[in-house]
């Protein structure tokens, strides 16, 4: 369910740094790779060429029209079709397949009522007009409508207040400018942080209820051409999506930490903490026009104004909203197919991959693109375990149910199967939407060396050069000076941390798998039907990847990292890359605090100066902001010496790799230790007040959502400047640190 | 004519330095004032006092109704009515007033068609409706329609091409997308340079026509409010304004250098160089929407976006575009309104103080409200004269005729008195439009640290704190770092150096007197009526400056300024600013030559590398740019060592200033001396291709028009990749700069 936004081709060449000629990625293709020796890379690569053999952009297509040609959202008639298609086709392809079912709530629309009651009157069409030019958007029956999940029930009448992105920064302007939102509706526009945020900060701040529009700015005709003339969100489009409160826990709100079994001991719906705790609902910029129209107050800050033709006021009022929410709070069964193909030397080594299956309405993108991809992985697969060949790890093959109302079937499943996946999983590979255009990868810094090689070898289909050196293009023309430099300096791409929004989460943050997300994208356009009836074959084969090569790439990529994963001699784990991250985010988190020092002192200095006052315009509404407390020095150097540590642990590590461990059961021990790096990084109590996110490296932001923060418990404490969990925190991720290092350590000392 | 864009209250602290307490300015007010010693002073500053108890709102008030009553253009009958009311209102406050009249030519509309042809067909409206809430808006009979001065006559019909703002480096864009635009009328939206270089551009690139309109999000509904309901530019709203090739040289297209006199010679009108190549109509958003709607082709970059609710691309076509313009080809009477109160002691130093009476309609922001605050100081002036006080110097007010259709009223009155002016002149001090909020002043360093002195006596009539102290704070909060640092550490409030816009440019730039250009602004509203038929007396006694209070502040800084430097004991110049921001120039075009060679090697490391097709996407055209020639290392030396003599002359000078020549006579030999260091940055040739612009320290830009430009010679030629040039300009700037610090050590001999 994760929104890629479009960058816009801006070629800039305003911030230049000189920089070394590009490395030469030849030699890398001609040594070993990592995780092997000569002989058996040369043996892989052998399999991987059969491998790509078998792959059929016809089968993706097929597959799409198949799986996309009615609504599967959770608990639907056809989710449940496309389960047990997805799972026939895993058996057929020689694969230990089975469905796991889980129970789990998942609110649906029963009333959906939006109306402007004064200065004028207007009623909301909350709906999405079926299109000729699109064969499965009148499917009205199946379709789920226009709604955010796990908002809860609500009835309010209140004055409209205009909040931009609602993010907490935005409410400060709102507060300069005298406005509060108690006791009103607010509206937001989509962007700026994961919509969840939205109304958990307008909560926070009082307002009884909820809308959250796409502004055509973000979202619309300023885009492109709006569907079905082009790609892009048309007036009546609205984007669905979940607004649990995900960055406390993911999966079923009734079964936190535990797998929502038949039998699982549940919260009462009254008191699970993921719901809202106001209404919301998403609606249509055709919705929301008349509602912004009637706005009055003070005009928007320039930086909040979207592109519909009115001028953006703040309000309070006059508009007044009536906004009236039921649901059907029901549990619904979760379908996740499950296909193994057993290890022949490891077989208590899992390599997981997983994309989800089900949709909010026919989900041809989102999530069928990276479906069909991986299914194209899995029957290739198939196809060599059926001449002989057999992994010599475990490949576990998942498509998730539920993960757009929650990551529910991959959070489940994580959960039911804890203990076990925490002993066997050794990778998890995610993926989701997919499109033409450029390789985009998160995941661990662990294996970020192991994933470089494998971009290497694919072929970008509309370049014929690697999507690697493709993705490298991207950031030299594309990126800010730093990444420039860093593209063509660095020996490896610095992939992405991963915050949330897919499958990936419970593997990597809560259980300490290492993990990836990939996909293709930039070129397709996709992003304007997101979540709506219009992501559809009819449109996906117009915009998303007419001719289906990039979800081949996909495949590629995908199907060959896992056979290598699963056939390598040691895993192919590297640490010299992770600890340069790791490096990175402590730096950031020093010049985070020392930034907002400066800022405070910096603010502070303008109130005591009355420069604020000096520059307000009488003639409007001012509201000197209060004076910060003063940012405390904090001691980093717990971090900075165990982030010492962790350099020299990993030098050790992958200076001596390459020998390798000589016999199959040194291999092994090799393997469990290197498995206990990932594990290292985690602490049992987990994050403050979020004990299910254990991951210390990598979280989902507890006020963005989807976005990434990195150290996060040292990072959010100083956000929130909250000076003593932050001293606390920085000794406890040290520690942690500290516990990642010995583990390399003990690793190096398996390696002969 | 100039319009000050609103720049949005964006409360950032993004950037953020330490920095010294603010200087206390306390101590300047009770030490002696530049060029006066502390008996002088104290005299001055009574006068002053008296000066300002002249001042009345109400003046402002009447006089504005007056003056704005009807359409008083350039050549109308209101006009010359409002030339005669001024005139008898100077000669009433006791000031020897003549009109001079200046024969120019005007053109003014006779036919013009603006129609799409294809896809669909639809006729421009090209006129400003009629509104009950603005009482003048219904003088059609005398109102000039809306048309941008000195296009040529046309009749074309073409393809159409949106272009973005019409700079050159949007051409390079388009260019990329394999878009040309020879044969195709291009479509500009207002902003990102002045008017008159969109059709200069666009005729340089091969096309036919030019349009000119004004897009909601630069001017219209996204920055605030339409009119009536509030001040903002409606949909058929249009700016008119000349496209004179002023540039090249201001004044009447006619009588380049000269004065447009009666018997003066006069070029034929094929050959006036100063007339656009193509035609051009400037349209409201109302009529480009549906020209816009029609086009096809490439997507516009996101940073050309507009706010029209529609997807912008680049054509060429399907829309077709016939524009039909046909013009009175006239000359008309220009009248000057010059009125002088003879100096006492030094009759033949003149401190000269102006501000257009011409406007394109009404013109009560632009040029009636600085036109009344002048007329209140030359009535306060002419009251204190009435009681006995002479002034020192002669002080003379100029209300300029044909400012808005290319400076003429000044530029022909300059020409036509050149000599005398070069003589005499000491001071020009501009004003044009002025509305509620900070002080902005432009102009010659050499005055700045004096227009610091004048401003921190004057009291901001919101604030109750100098209109000095609330620029810096204005600095402090919306610049950048850099600005903010300056704002808190430096002495004096850096002004800002003079482009072209209004009628200081043939005094500064054509003969070498040091000026000023002053006005407040930044909260009234009245951008979005600039050059239309809405700005009216209603609209700025709603949204400019209702209560007149900085009508009175522009009086009080005008009005003191001119008075201290006709009173001053010794002319009130002072040299170490002005090095400073000479050295500033230098370090900026070495800055640039550096920047343009990174940018350079960096595009063609992209190009040989590959980079740029690597991204690019193969469903949309895409052209390699073309590699750049590379950027030699320039010998910078010559203009290094003159500022390093130029900054010893300047410190000598004003480390001596203070002690003052002692008798009249020798007081009266170092003002001439210090005059002759204003005429030492001028060079007879002029500038490269344009020997009107005399001036080798500021010029507007060739390509921006009003943007300013300093050390002209030397940055143009570097922009344009012209090295030879640039060496060449780099040796004669030294010498000009050489020659200034002779000149200010001539001054300082003069001091005893």
């Amino acid at each position: 369910m994760q929104l890629r936004l479009v960058t816009a081709l801006v070629l800039s060449f305003a911030v230049i740094v000189q920089a070394a000629p590009p490395p030469d990625d030849q030699p890398l293709r001609r040594s070993a790779l990592l995780g092997f020796d000569t002989t058996s890379t040369a043996t892989e690569r052998a399999l991987e060429a059969r491998f790509d053999a078998t792959l059929n952009p016809g089968d993706l297509r097929a597959w799409l029209k198949r799986l996309s040609a009615r609504p599967h959202h959770l608990g639907s008639a056809y989710g449940k079709e496309n389960a047990d298609f997805i799972a026939a086709q895993f058996r057929a392809w020689g694969f230990d397949t089975q469905i796991e079912e889980f129970s789990v709530l998942f609110p649906t629309p029963k009333t959906r009522v939006l109306e402007l009651t004064g200065p004028e009157k207007f009623t909301a069409r909350l709906s999405e007009p079926a299109l000729s030019e699109d064969a499965t958007s009148n499917q009205a029956a199946e379709q789920l409508p226009t709604y955010n999940a796990y908002s809860v029930d609500g009835d309010v009448t209140a004055p409209l207040v205009y909040v931009n992105y609602g993010v907490p920064s935005d409410y400060e302007e709102l507060a300069q400018r005298g406005i509060d939102v108690k006791d009103k509706i607010v509206i937001a526009r989509y962007g700026g942080s994961w919509r969840g945020i939205k109304p958990k900060v307008a909560a926070e701040h009082g307002a009884v209820g909820c809308l959250i529009y796409s502004d055509p700015r973000n979202d619309g005709y300023y885009q492109g051409d709006v569907y079905p003339k082009g790609a892009w969100r048309n007036d009546m489009g609205a984007q669905r999506g979940s607004v649990a409160d995900m960055p406390l826990y993911p999966g079923d709100p009734l079964t936190p930490g535990v797998g929502a079994t038949a039998g699982a001991k549940r919260l009462d719906l009254k008191n699970a903490p993921t719901l809202t705790k106001i209404p919301v609902l998403p609606i249509s910029y055709g919705d929301a026009q008349p509602l912004l129209r009637a706005l009055a107050g003070p005009l928007a800050p320039e930086s909040w104004r979207g592109v519909l033709p009115l001028t953006y006021h703040l309000g309070p009022g006059p508009a007044t909203v009536h906004l009236k929410l039921e649901f059907n709070w029901d549990r619904v069964p979760a379908r996740d197919v499950i296909a193994k193909l057993r290890g022949a030397e490891r077989p208590d080594e899992w390599v997981i991959r997983g994309n989800h299956h089900d949709a909010w309405v026919n989900g041809a993108d989102d999530p069928l693109s990276g479906q069909v991809a991986m299914m194209a992985e899995a029957r290739g697969i198939g196809e060599l375990a059926k001449t002989g060949w057999k992994p010599k790890r475990t490949i576990v093959y998942c498509a998730w149910d539920g993960e757009e109302p929650g990551l529910i079937g991959s959070t489940e499943w994580v959960e039911t199967h804890a203990d076990l996946l925490s002993k066997n999983a050794v990778l998890y590979i995610n993926s989701d939407t997919n499109e033409r255009g450029f390789l985009n990868i998160g995941g661990s810094h662990t294996i970020e060396k192991f994933i470089n090689e494998v971009a290497r070898d694919v072929t970008d289909p509309e370049k014929k050069i690697s999507v690697w050196e493709r993705a490298r293009a991207q950031q030299i023309v594309f990126g800010n000076a730093e990444a420039r430099r860093e593209a063509r300096d660095r020996a490896d791409l610095r992939i992405d941390a991963l915050g949330s929004g897919s499958d990936f989460t419970p593997f990597l943050q809560h259980i300490g798998v290492a993990t990836l997300n990939i996909g293709y994208g930039g070129e397709g356009q996709t992003g304007g039907v997101y979540h709506s009836i219009y992501d559809s074959f009819d449109h996906y084969t117009r915009f998303g990847d007419p001719d289906f090569a990039y979800g081949i790439a996909l495949a590629q990529t995908g199907g060959h990292a896992v056979l290598r994963f699963a056939n390598a001699d040691v895993l192919p784990y590297a640490f010299t890359n992770f600890a340069d991250s790791v490096g990175q985010y402590v730096r950031e988190v020093g010049k985070l605090a020392d930034n907002m020092r400066e800022e405070s002192m910096e603010k502070n200095r303008r109130i005591n100066d009355n420069t604020f006052n000096a520059v307000s315009d009488p003639t409007e509404t001012y509201v000197v902001p209060k004076a910060d407390g003063p940012v405390p020095y904090l001691n980093f150097a717990p971090l900075q010496n165990a982030l010492a540590n962790l350099q020299k642990s990993a030098e050790r590590y992958d200076a001596k790799v390459p020998s390798r461990a000589a016999t199959p059961q040194m291999q092994q021990a090799l393997d469990e230790a290197l498995k206990q790096t990932e594990r290292a990084m985690l602490r049992d109590e987990g994050l403050p007040r979020r004990p299910w996110f254990k991951h210390q490296i990598y979280a989902p932001g507890f006020y963005t959502g989807y976005g990434v923060k990195t150290l996060p418990a040292v990072r959010e404490a100083i956000e929130q400047r909250n000076w003593p969990e932050a001293e606390q925190q920085i000794k406890l991720v040290a520690e942690t640190i500290t516990r990642i290092a010995v583990a390399i350590d003990h690793a190096t000392a398996q390696v002969r």
